[in-house]
């Protein structure tokens, strides 16, 4: 049963590919009616610009989540009491990382709107572009100089000045590009109006560095104009388009904008390179489940001497004292696979990304982020009581909002689902439910969690303990656990209905119900 | 010009890839003579096991990175002769960390081979090889404790622990692929002899646990034979195919082995898939590029009292005295770079990796690792000369290696080049020689650094700099300094002979030419 039910997942993706594959020929042959562009856009990815995204990505999603270290390697005594360390922490040096995980998702933002444009690349783009990472890779070390001295204009003036550089080097990217246009995106490339669209590209290109340089002027004469400009650079764009799209939302109107119309604005529903989005993803949750063993592999390795003289020569009894240290290792590693396993299974599914569950995505990451910190919380303080209550439940409101942000993608999803969803998961489908059920699985579990500790708060490690143990095993068992549970409702609400009636009796509590029959 | 010579590579590539994709059908047709399994092959890898992959890619490269981490934060006095830390440094962490990197290697070639049986992932395999990737992950810490702790048979147990549970989860994986038989690679799905595969690789497969179970116990007893039987392990089978390989090589005979027969052998010639080879690849190189200003971001933020006190409210003055820092983030970033950058454009041109080269491409990326240490040396003694000089040396040292061990990967598909590499890059190809000096620019500058700066030592920093400066343009302009050499060549050597004829001249200094003729 489970078996042909997966060869048909199997068969359906392919058949899905190769209707999207033909599609896509179909279209470009009703554009030009020739042959080689189609075989170019076939062939470009692999060959040429793939594996330089890629080391990008890499580059990017470290650099995003490096502020953590900072937050993590904060010392806090176990005597101290923890909230006041904790609101020491929360004002500084989180926001530090937040600040630096959104900034760098915008450039990252940038750059993958460049190489939506450049498709393909030479020697010249490649040196280019790991100049550009350089600085992107700078960009954390300026961001923490500006959070401990922000009345300082230096800070500020090295922020702008990376900004400027990564902008005209941008630019050169672009003025290269058009001057060779079999490096640019096909579209482009048969385009009439190239020099319109290289001045609308230079144009929102150069926006950023003009603005930085004023910024940097305004920092020796009065700071706090320099960090409106620069704020203004970043949220501006942002907030008036999503206010137009909610409005549009509200009012119904302007569905369907031609996607062409689409490049290079700051549109919710801008294509993003869904590719490009796993590997970012990866990236982060790379690094992430690795920052514990980072530590402990540094940190953990007793000393000789120290064995012979605390410890007697029992290894094992040394290494005990860094049980704990374990322990959180290993959970915080369970946890972050789980979501990736949870998010790897949604982009499976996800056809095409735009820019709004791009952002969605990067505040999932950001959460993600902070798991680890969390669990090394949650193991040290085991001595006092209260202490250990907090810590565990700011680990199940980091996991919650994480798993709720990965919801909310496919949330996103469903209010589009014709063109951003596999048939198969889309509303009513046969394993709707079952992606459902797979979200929902660690928000719940974590609400629950956060729940059981304030009832009975002496015994909230245990609780957090066993559902550490419970989760994994919740998801291997979630498809019968789904089909269980869809039997179940269906015996109570309507035992005469066949089983796809009963399917749609247990969506039908999703909120976004109405928007989508 | 040079945009002409751009397209025909691009369309070069374009039409190879078109006749890999048609002779890959053609073959599937005449086994199978169905177009169901053909359609499978060229989607299976976009949506199914391909993330995975990636992620455990992602983390695999981070953890055999780690270890280094340990090496760069040893605290060196400066006064201190460097002379005996470095001894210090070399017999002990240097040490695991080079071994740390081979065995996660090892690790990690095991998995390639694995996910080249199965070919498509369902959940179950998904949360089984996150499982696998928590131990492996942990396998640098076990190795810390062996290296620091030799007689004490708790590491060996801990790390035979951990290589028994990988080799049971990788049996179970195959045992539920063959279960599930459309999970499986086509060329086994449509084989006969199903059982006699599955036999195979479960054999090779289940002797680590058998072998890493009897070095656990015999590690109460006699520990110095346990670890002789995990040297067994990983360096026979190797050291047996090599000297096979070699002897084939010198008698000439058993050319072309049938792929099928490669399958989990330890054959030199055995395929490796390239993607993952890259993916590994870019992991590393990006860890490493980012390993200083981990540092730097953690560290050299100064505190805003210190900043008061020492240098009366001057940041600027604070600043300049982590200036070295910032240098040294700079030129490692700049040489990890620029060798990714070759490493990139050597890969673009090979066609199919083999075992033999990926372990040349380890031994490059484990000195590759070693080069931001190399760079913080090189910027941490500029008070002492001789220790300065020595830095240097080191520096060019680790660069040379992880420069030849490329090149020796170059080198290893001209000896099979009709099945590893694009024709346009074949020996006697246009850009074979500017090929070749891309590959062979940095061992040959950091060789000449070296003699220089033993010459002139007074003078070794600024002879360093220099070349760090000059590099980046060297790669720039060097299309247009190899078509200079080879004109001059022609000129002196063969002043009537065309132009292709220059180019056999240039390539015939090559060892290897007889060979290939």
């Amino acid at each position: 049963m489970a078996e042909k039910k997966d060869n048909e997942i199997i068969q359906h993706h392919v058949s899905e590919e190769m209707e999207k594959k033909r599609s896509k020929t179909r279209d470009t042959h009703s554009f030009l009616q020739s042959d080689t562009f189609s075989e170019k856009e076939e062939h470009s990815s692999t060959q040429s610009s793939h594996r330089l995204l890629a080391y990008s990505d890499a580059l990017i999603s470290i650099t995003s989540t490096i502020m953590i270290l900072p937050v993590a390697h904060t010392k806090i005594e176990p005597d101290q009491e923890m909230q006041k360390s904790l609101q020491q922490l929360l004002t500084t040096k989180i926001a530090v990382y937040l600040m630096t995980f959104l900034i760098v998702t915008v450039a990252w933002a940038a750059h993958i709107r460049l190489f939506q444009v450049i498709d393909r690349i030479d020697d010249f783009l490649a040196l280019l572009n790991l100049a550009c990472m350089m600085l992107i890779t700078f960009l954390p070390y300026t961001f923490s100089l500006m959070a401990t001295f922000p009345e300082v204009p230096l800070g500020i003036m090295l922020f702008c000045a990376c900004a400027i550089v990564i902008g005209l080097i941008q630019a050169v990217i672009v003025i290269y590009g058009f001057g060779h246009p079999y490096l640019l995106n096909d579209r482009i490339q048969r385009s009439e109006n190239q020099t319109f669209y290289k001045h609308h590209i230079l144009k929102i290109i150069l926006k950023i560095p003009a603005f930085c340089f004023l910024a940097g002027i305004f920092s020796f004469i009065f700071f706090q104009l320099s960090y409106v400009l620069l704020a203004m650079v970043i949220f501006l764009p942002y907030i008036t388009q999503s206010l137009k799209w909610c409005g549009n939302k509200l009012v119904g109107c302007q569905e369907g904008l031609p996607e062409s119309t689409l490049l290079y604005s700051y549109h919710p529903c801008e294509p993003l390179s869904k590719e490009r989005v796993e590997a970012f993803t990866d990236g982060v949750y790379a690094i992430v489940a690795m920052l514990l063993i980072l530590d402990i592999c540094e940190d953990n390795v007793p000393n000789r001497n120290e064995v012979k003289e605390r410890y007697r020569g029992s290894l094992i009894a040394a290494l005990s004292e860094f049980g704990p240290k374990f322990l959180a290792y290993f959970g915080s590693f369970v946890t972050v696979g789980l979501l990736w396993f949870v998010h790897h299974s949604l982009f499976l599914h996800i056809t095409k990304a735009t820019r709004f569950m791009g952002l969605l995505n990067t505040f999932s990451l950001a959460c993600i982020g902070g798991i680890p910190l969390a669990y090394q919380l949650t193991h040290k303080f085991t001595e006092n009581l209260h202490n250990e209550l907090k810590a565990i439940q700011i680990s199940c409101v980091i996991i919650f909002f994480a798993g709720i942000f990965q919801l909310a993608i496919w949330v996103t999803t469903l209010f589009n689902e014709r063109e951003t969803l596999h048939p198969y998961v889309r509303y009513g489908g046969r394993d709707h439910a079952f992606m459902f059920a797979k979200l929902a699985l660690y928000p719940c579990v974590t609400l629950i969690t956060f729940f059981l500790t304030c009832i009975l708060s002496k015994f909230s490690a245990q609780i957090f303990h066993v559902m550490q143990v419970v989760v994994p095993f919740a998801f291997l068992a979630l498809r019968v656990l789904v089909s269980i549970a869809l039997a179940l409702l269906r015996l109570v609400f309507c035992p005469a209905k066949p089983m796809h009636h009963a399917l749609e009796e247990d969506e039908s509590r999703l909120p976004f119900n109405d928007e989508l029959s």
